[in-house]
This record gives structure tokens, C-alpha cells and sequence, in this order.
């Protein structure tokens, strides 16, 4: 049977790899009520278009709900993540795991003295 | 003074941010005296127009050398990660960390239960 593990680079290729995405996906697993987006446009650094870009790319993928309401006369934009969106978040980061603990080890193997190697994957050779 | 680390995710917008060629850094880093077309392209899982259109790539960004020579009657090229090219890689990784690492805190914060957290990044509220 084939799992994530098999080759965790190609576990990679998915829609939350870009980094704006990563930023907006790891914004929305923090709250489980949602935020608006105003409030991932802050915390994210992106411009209206730009989110826009990417929250309609993880709609149609179904990872993440926008729903658009009227707070009196004033539209209010919020997204939350979908259940299916978080659980293939969570394999997501468990990949990139896999790639940066692999990573880590193939640098401190390879790597010539006065490389300075503070990755906490890497453990002193003292330890 | 701006670090990395005042946006992580801006720090992924790199050249070794692509999952093949990630796998062909890391893969990389591991030999100090570089690896072989054919090396490579087995520890990458990859055919040789894509492994080609990599190293294209990663030599016009002068982070690793190409060496094309002579054995007897056959070709042999090798691949070196240039100093540049290894210094970049870690400054990558530590992004990398460094996003991750909020990825998991952020799963951890917004987590319901019964979602699996495997991360090694996610504590145990027991530990």
C-alpha cells in the first residue's frame, strides 16, 4: 500500500504548497470560527486581489467555505476551512515534515565544518 | 534590519521551493564531492528531461555546478552544490522551520478533537 511517506517531495505538489497559501491555510487553522477577509488580508500581507486569487483556487478544491452576509447595510466576506481541508492541511504539513527532517540530516551529513547548522532537526554532536 | 524571519513565508518564494528541487538540494547536501546525472536522477525519482530542466535552473542561479567530463569514451557529468548554493539551502530550511513550526502551533490552537496531531512540532498537553 502507498502512503504520503512513499515519496514525501510528491506529497508536496498540492494546492497548499505556494507560499501565500501556506500563510492563509495555517492563518484559517487557528481560529475554528473562521476569519473575515480583512482579517487574512492583515495577517497574511496580501493585497484584495491577491487573496481573492488564492481563496477562489482553495474554493474549488473544496478545502475552505467563503460566506458572504450583510452586517446591516455592510457585506461581510468570511472563509473557514472545510473539515476536508483541514485534514489535508494536516497530511500537507506531515510531508513537509518528512522533507525538512530529511533535508536537515542529508546538510549535517554532508556538511563541512563552520557551516552554521542551527536547524533544531539537528542535534549537536554532543548531544 | 529585516531577517528572514519577519516573513517566513516570502522567504519560501525561492528557487528550491519546487518539491523536485528540494529533493534534488537535499539529495545534494548529503556528498560533499556531488553525485552523478544518473545518481540523481534515481534518488529523485526523475526522468532525465525534468531532472535537465532542474539543474538548468539551479546552475543559472549559480547554486550548484555542473561537470561535464570524460571517462575514457564515456560522458560522466556531476553535480556539486556551490557554496552559495548550500548557504541559501539552509537559510531556506530555517524558513521552512520556522513555517512549519506555526502551521502546527496554529493546528494545535484551532484543533478539535479527535483530529490526529502527529507532528512532532505539537507537544502533548500531557508532556
Amino acid at each position: 500500500m502507498s502512503s504520503i511517506y512513499d515519496n514525501p517531495y510528491t506529497a508536496l505538489k498540492t494546492i497548499f504548497h505556494e507560499p501565500n497559501r501556506l500563510a492563509i491555510m495555517s492563518a484559517l487553522c487557528s481560529s475554528a470560527d473562521g476569519l473575515t477577509f480583512k482579517e487574512l488580508k492583515e495577517s497574511c500581507e496580501l493585497t484584495d486581489g491577491n487573496l481573492s486569487r488564492h481563496l477562489k483556487a482553495l474554493e474549488e478544491a473544496q478545502v475552505i467555505l467563503i460566506e458572504k452576509k450583510f452586517i446591516g447595510a455592510k457585506p461581510r466576506t468570511t472563509v473557514v476551512l472545510t473539515d476536508i481541508g483541514r485534514e489535508s492541511f494536516v497530511d500537507y504539513l506531515k510531508a513537509l515534515e518528512e522533507v525538512l527532517k530529511k533535508a536537515a540530516e542529508a546538510v549535517a551529513a554532508g556538511g563541512e565544518e563552520g557551516i552554521s547548522l542551527p536547524l533544531a532537526w539537528i542535534k549537536p554532536a554532543n548531544a
